[in-house]
């Protein structure tokens, strides 16, 4: 299978360093050309799911502007530019948690939009987290942090608590990984 | 904890269906004012993972904009202007594959973007599909349709095989309920 070709690429709307609006002109495998197609430059983001070696799940409820009420949800936060995504990862924890793990599995990185770009999410694994000193988030959220059971965080991953989707992802994820790890 | 609030937005590119940018001013619980916060209108989506009765998940090896080579992927697409989430991952089953399913399981909606909208996505698991008839694709991508055990769902979902947070997380949150449904 071909897959489709950018031919040319212009700027519609820069944002920030959150957002930037491009408008790309594509070929098709078959020749067809696509005019204006909206693509979005965003940044790549963490997300983290820490799990201490008593099986508790570091969990945050919080508010999120897309929502109305709160949500469950992982550790996580934006890439800065040029930063690796491992090093987010354990900056996101230490920073919102307070604590640092001795390992890290990657669960993988996936693009947001499959038309459009939006970035990428790179997902993580984080098992015997412990406490390292004080939290240093500068989040604009109301958060609270949880200690939750392995059976807590999966009753609400199926009862739909975690309500965004990288963050109900990345505990999909993560207990699915911890199942085939036995 | 409180919410934040929305005292004003403006549209600041108005793209197409898929896409407008608006700009909105924000008040946190705090009385700290936000100013142009960007905020993306997308349309929501479907992806729909279908099991067959002897256990086979109808999966696409498929290509799409964002990805280098091919990419594993369930059913899905955009919902219509005022369509319902189940009648559209209806319609994309019987479009993309030519199967029909008797009956529905809501995997959740959840938005895509915590801090910037870009529409939610519906999951659905569709036990027992059947051939219905003719393929009626109108996707731009190409496309093959395979019939995947669930062992080599749970391996190419491991692997990274599909490559979008959407389809990846409606694979995870099918399997998941499998085995909590026994």
């Amino acid at each position: 299978m071909k897959t489709w070709k950018t031919l040319s690429r212009k700027t519609l709307l820069q944002h920030s360093k959150y957002l930037t609006v491009e408008s790309h002109t594509l070929e098709l495998p078959d020749g067809r050309i696509i005019e204006d197609w909206a693509w979005l430059v965003m940044p790549d983001y963490v997300n983290v799911v820490a799990v201490t070696g008593d099986g508790r799940f570091l969990v945050f409820r919080q508010t999120k502007y897309c929502l109305e009420g709160t949500s469950l949800a992982p550790v996580g936060g934006y890439l800065e530019p040029g930063e690796d995504p491992l090093a987010a990862a354990r900056r996101e924890l230490r920073e919102e948690t307070g604590y640092a793990a001795p390992d890290w599995t990657s669960l993988g990185q996936f693009h947001v939009d499959a038309n459009r770009g939006a970035g990428q999410g790179h997902f993580f694994l984080a098992p015997g987290p412990v406490w390292a000193g004080q939290v240093a988030s500068d989040d604009l959220e109301e958060q609270e942090l949880l200690l939750l059971t392995r059976a807590e965080v999966e009753v609400g991953l199926l009862n739909h608590e975690f309500k965004t989707m990288p963050w109900a992802f990345a505990i999909s994820l993560a207990l699915l990984r911890l199942q085939s790890a036995g």
